[in-house]
């Protein structure tokens, strides 16, 4: 991948004198901050922007690793094929018209696959704005050139892959022009012909001047392999992924032939993989540009304290530190102390500490309150972060930046800025707040949130994903039928399935006539649950086909006669123990199209159904993943023991997950599995029904 | 009030001419754009700012409507008790050191309040900043003078009301400077001693120059007449609350002694009053400054068209419009039509709309596929609002603001525009569109957020709440119960009490012998639920008195018998039927001390506790708004037959609701009811266990 950021020598196919067109901004681009050898090329010009312009890449005298193409979509693939000639290792095709126009263009987007994968050449593209590193300052792209003359680049930590060509564009001209934030690198990923988002996560995993990253996605090409690189990487990742509602969804299906994916997968996968989800493409920068600047508290903890100047701010952010998890510290004694004596007496020293009544006492003695105020608070071993609140066109409120950042760096102290007040001193502040990496926000919801961001648990290395294979198999005739059957399996044959997997099961059997259904029912022991199986019919409720309750010999012979004309004489008749229970679980197994075998955990019964609360992970799972997962559930406080229940064992449902993964991951042939309920009742959890669907 | 805000006549007391005094301020911001008499007041000068400074106001000459005060606390009191001698009609007192300060201010306030009591005398403050009126300019308060030299005032229709003196000036200082949006009058209330929030709301609701209100609110000083104003108002009215969270709540306390209230009761109040609740204050004012220029479709709908240059925008936009419960339109035929002329042959037309290849394919012909595109979505009878994205810094979209007005104005569709790009062509946009009424944002959702609360519901005038006095007792003994007795009443008792006030109760009797207990179970019919009711004791089940399911003579008898010996002969035992039910709700009733008696709504289990999924509204109920307060819970669908069982009839629950307000404003010693369940049974609703509280 280093030959598209730090290439020996870049081609540039269609560039043109034209100051409107594309070739000629992409020329100009190139020009501005790349020292290496350029060669424009264009039949046309022997001449371009001052430089020799070439007939064609293979005229080139000089070595050249990277050619940026953007001609007409038709001629692309022989300016490609002329690459391959030279010896180009990557190409950058910036191109449109190719599998979002159309089948025309789809038909030339698959002679660039066929074209990479016969020659190993790498493209990246086509349809997208190339590549921006703000660092080394390469502009390969065809952005604006006038953008770099009137705003300055920042250079930064936070890296950014963008799936959309103009967003990206607009996107850093708006980063830069609002000094929101320092950049190292802008990736357009357009069509995904061969480089995709995960090449380059990967890239900037190991790219020194990159610290966070930023994502904004509208698919993902290899989920697990994205996932994989997410649990390895070190640095914070931010996704911002489009079309997380179903109008979303199919809005992003027909502008880049995305698969916009189940939301509530990719939501459980990427907190799986220590990824934190934004919504929004602001609040995605804002959780960058925070992660790159504040580091969590050394204890790992998150006491807070609010220095403000206005008791009603102090308030509300308060209410949003509570809305967002963190504590407000109590100041320790010796903070008391120090603020007492800048306080007038009648006030009492609290968190949010209010400083104008002590700014307004302070006045004639030029105290420099604000400062002694937050030296005590950043000193104090009982706070571990500080929420600052400047008050930017107030006089009293100045602070001078560069004391303000050393002292904080001294205390090592996460510590965020809210401002409020006149634009243009707002705006300087920002700038100033931004070179001494101290992060300013303009709304208080959002600097809670993002200080919660950055306190909460951070990325640690999980075990990757991506590679496990496992070949256990099912003993036979098991594996033999998953192997061969499709659709729905029947209960009982799924509950084999499952049981073969690890996963406890009701205790049941098939009764092959009256006076069987009689003798098994004995058997378990009253009162027994019958029901009708039918060959792949899953709804039973809805048939009549499931019975509870039956208590003795008579009820369980005349169910069986009755089961049985219900059918028809096409289904049998399962007899199982009723379990009693004191919780309703609904396990499931989704094979993702992007993801691949996912594990799902929710609460049974209707409440927990209206309210969607059920959560997904990847398989496989880690034991601590599998906890995390059950923990997710908003409801998860039922498996405590609420209300003087006895609490659940959280262990056995854990090793119920870890085997339902799996069972998916063993066995490729089925697409889903839903166990519904699993029932934890005094002698442990068991699936009472469940159904496995093969693909 | 309107001599507080159009005054004949202005005393400045403490008017000085040392420049970095707020006596100062004040004095020079009155003469900055008020334009009738102006009277400095200070023993010390003779002339202050070129006029003539009087000793007292009673040596005024002329008259004098309005004194603003500005001396220290200890010598407010006789600064006032000089404005009654002149007959000052109202005095806004801006000094601190009052209730905030210590038991001494306390003192000090409780003498304003005595002033203003005994001699009608109308008094604002103390410890605010007073007002600000940017139509007329005018400035009684001792904010910063430079401020209105800096920045223009812009005048405009959004009238605030901020609890909190800082925030109010700095908050109008940050409007100003970033061309937020046009205001009308900011009024900073302080410690509320006499005039408060619903004098001004009330003043606002008449104010020809206010057309939607914004409240910052750390308390409510009448909470019911606050509710009858909003309920009357037909102008939105936007309230942010501070102390929602219980830390929030704890530092409202000691930040003005305010009474921060019970979240969900407040929420639950502001929405029956068809009032907005915001969290934060740039939210605020972004509704605020919504609803001032966009009005809400007429035909009522929501139907949305997204007009974009980027696919991705267009994707994140979409799934905020889903988030926010709008709807994506389908756009008419010959919208379709006119689009497809515009965009390149392979790109199907859909919702968002992304013009980026329109453009591209458009670009030699010089087309504006901007407008005509506009156009078209405004004129489409399928689209009730338009999402317009505008990417400020890329020259192909530029808008002439102008002809977009004039567009939008005529075709009379709420639209918003979300803008990204260089920030001083995104402020200088900015600037232009607050001029013509058009609403800007820099957040997708928070655009969509805004277009989704102008075109939800909007308030219409409701009956009041606050004389509503109903003087219905009950009939005797429980009257004379509810008037004399304390705590908590037992469930039988309670039930009673419900009965007499029009709620269905389960069927029931006190059994005073076991022979008794026999005759009763036996003629309610088995099963039935026995319970030992004990003076006071609320919590029967943690007591083991609760039995169900008792199905013969012989368990009643026995039952009796335990449920005696367990509560030492001290209580009595209840026999009811057993009622089979399909739902289980719970109701009840709250005296809040801001709101009188507020009615409660939730359904019963487990999981809608865990969830916190109950509701709150202010007694007395309309059916409409008990209707609603049904519906303001999440899982509500429980009631319309999920899963298949027959939906509730919620006319019945509505009933019950009312009925409850209506027993908490007869019996005004009643504090709390609690009806735990009340099941839903063939036969109808039936409260099954119930407390009363009496306070």
């Amino acid at each position: 991948m280093e030959f598209f950021f730090n290439p020996q020598g870049i081609a540039v196919v269609g560039a043109t004198p034209n100051p409107l067109k594309g070739g000629n901004a992409i020329l100009k681009n190139v020009l501005f901050g790349y020292r290496g050898q350029i060669f424009p090329v264009n039949p046309k010009y022997t001449k371009i922007e001052g430089l020799t312009c070439y007939p064609s890449v293979s005229a080139i005298p000089g070595p050249v690793d990277l050619a940026i193409v953007f001609v007409p979509a038709p001629l692309v693939p022989a300016a490609v094929e002329d690459c391959v000639g030279k010896g180009v290792r990557g190409v950058i095709i910036e191109s449109g018209g190719f599998a979002e126009a159309g089948p025309e263009g789809e038909r030339l987007q698959k002679t660039l696959t066929d074209i990479a994968a016969r020659t190993g050449i790498r493209l990246w593209g086509p349809n997208c704005m190339g590549l921006v590193d703000c660092v080394h300052r390469h502009i390969f792209s065809f952005m604006d050139p006038r953008a770099q003359e009137r705003e300055e680049f920042i250079p930064g930590t936070v890296s950014l892959v963008v799936q959309s060509g103009m967003l990206s564009a607009i996107f850093l001209i708006d980063i830069m022009s609002n000094a929101t934030m320092g950049v190292s690198k802008v990736c357009s990923v357009g069509n995904k012909v061969d480089i995709n988002e995960c090449d380059i996560l990967e890239y900037f995993l190991y790219d020194p001047d990159t610290e966070v990253i930023g994502l904004y996605l509208e698919s993902f090409s290899d989920g697990r392999r994205f996932l994989d690189l997410c649990r390895r990487s070190g640095k914070p990742i931010v996704v911002l992924k489009g079309g997380r509602s179903r109008a979303g969804a199919e809005a992003a299906l027909s502008h880049t032939a995305s698969l916009a994916g189940n939301q509530r997968i990719i939501a459980g996968a990427l907190a799986q993989a220590g990824v934190s989800e934004a919504r929004d493409f602001k609040q995605m920068m804002d959780l960058c540009r925070s992660f790159a600047v504040i580091k969590p508290a050394p204890g790992g903890q998150s006491r807070v304290a609010v220095l403000t100047l206005s008791g009603g701010a102090g308030i509300v952010a308060t209410d949003f530190m509570a809305e967002h998890g963190l504590t407000m510290a109590n100041l320790s004694a010796s903070t008391r102390n120090t603020l007492e004596k800048l306080f007038p007496k009648w006030m009492p020293v609290t968190n949010p500490v209010d400083l104008w009544p002590a700014m307004e006492r302070q006045i004639a003695a030029d105290v420099d309150v604000y400062s002694l105020s937050l030296e005590a608070l950043l000193s104090d071993p009982e706070v571990d972060a500080v929420f600052l609140h400047v008050f930017i066109s107030n006089p009293r409120s100045r602070l001078n930046m560069s004391e303000l950042a050393a002292r904080i760096h001294a205390a090592g102290k996460p510590i965020i800025i809210w401002i409020i007040g006149r634009r243009d001193d707002a705006y300087a502040f920002q700038k100033e707040a931004l070179a001494h990496g101290i992060p300013v926000f303009t709304d208080i919801s959002r600097a809670a949130e993002c200080l919660a961001a950055v306190l909460g648990e951070r990325y640690r290395p999980a075990p990757m994903i991506a590679d496990k294979k496992d070949h256990r198999t099912m003993p036979n005739p098991l594996q033999e039928l998953l192997n061969s059957a499709s659709g729905p399996l029947d209960e009982h044959l799924s509950k084999e399935v499952l049981r073969a997997g690890g996963i406890p099961t009701v205790q049941e059997e098939i009764a092959v006539d009256a006076a069987h259904a009689e003798a098994v029912a004995a058997a378990l022991g009253y009162p027994v649950v019958m029901k009708g199986l039918l060959p792949g019919g899953i709804h039973k409720t809805e048939l009549g086909l499931v019975c509870m309750g039956i208590h003795d010999d008579w009820a369980a012979r005349v169910t069986f006669a009755s089961l049985m004309g219900k059918m028809e004489g096409r289904g049998r008749v399962l007899i199982q123990k009723q379990h009693p229970g004191r919780v309703e679980l609904i396990l499931g197994l989704l094979r993702d199209p992007q993801f691949g075998p996912c594990v799902m955990f929710g609460l049974g019964g209707v409440m927990a159904e209206l309210i969607e609360d059920s959560v997904f992970a990847v398989a496989p799972l880690t034991h601590e993943e599998a906890l995390k997962l059950i923990g997710r559930v908003r409801s998860s406080k039922v498996l405590d023991g609420f209300r003087g229940a006895p609490p659940v064992n959280r262990e056995e449902i854990v090793r119920i997950l870890i085997a339902l993964g799996e069972i998916g991951l063993c066995q490729p042939r089925i697409r889903e599995i839903d166990i519904n309920p699993l029932i934890i009742g005094e002698e442990g959890a068991a699936a009472v029904d469940a159904t496995i669907v093969l693909g």
